[in-house]
């Protein structure tokens, strides 16, 4: 059982066991989205070549695209300097990350001042979410 | 004094005040580390446009290359589908990001097998750290 592999010993899981983890696409380079992760779901993640997260509001693991079929096809996996976070490169199913059916979770852009800027949602819904969540 | 601005209101802060936030290089699009900010922090990156973190380690903010000279200029500020992660588009000064003197802070890259597989540093030192910090 790769979850007492020694690799995983070299992360810093935090209060909680978990340890953030950005999602970011192969060839763009885009960051799709932003999870976390337990220590059996970074195991399953390199075990299965594919993203499996660990949902904190569920609390449970989550194989990405489980429901929307957007399954992240893990390319490459890597550790910061203080090995307290993991970045993913991935081919994502779809080229839909997000629940809103966008192509990324980072849609939402500040503009205008500190004093008096908003948030404006930007980029395009590729996929109605009701047709990705049947 | 923006710290009291609307849009601040938007994110979804944690138990500790913080929320994550993902720097990424405008143009390369490399992801080039992961910090926290507080309410103050982010009003200060927005007003100044350039990344003030929230040090988890010294508890104070941290204006990103007042010792190094790495400072990065913010381009643009997103924020993720769920309101709480924020994500930086950056100018990289010097093009080092990372205290080890490298590009990114992800230069650790997963290399092997769930069962044996172990984290290599692949990405190149580009300037000594004991040049960088006096």
């Amino acid at each position: 059982m790769s979850i007492s592999a020694k690799w995983l010993n070299k992360v810093k899981w935090d209060e909680h066991g978990l340890v953030p983890v950005i999602a970011q696409e192969a060839g763009s380079n885009d960051v799709l989205m932003f999870a976390w992760m337990n220590r059996e779901a970074l195991a399953k993640t390199v075990e299965l070549g594919e993203a499996v997260y660990w949902s904190r509001s569920r609390k449970k693991l989550w194989h990405k695209g489980e429901e929307s079929g957007h399954v992240q096809k893990v390319l490459e996996v890597r550790l910061d300097c203080d090995e307290d976070v993991v970045l993913l490169k991935v081919e994502q199913a779809g080229g839909i990350a997000c629940h809103t059916g966008r192509h990324s979770c980072f849609f939402q852009k500040f503009e205008g001042s500190a004093d008096k800027g908003d948030w404006q949602a930007i980029d395009p819904i590729l996929k109605d979410p009701d047709s990705i969540y049947k």
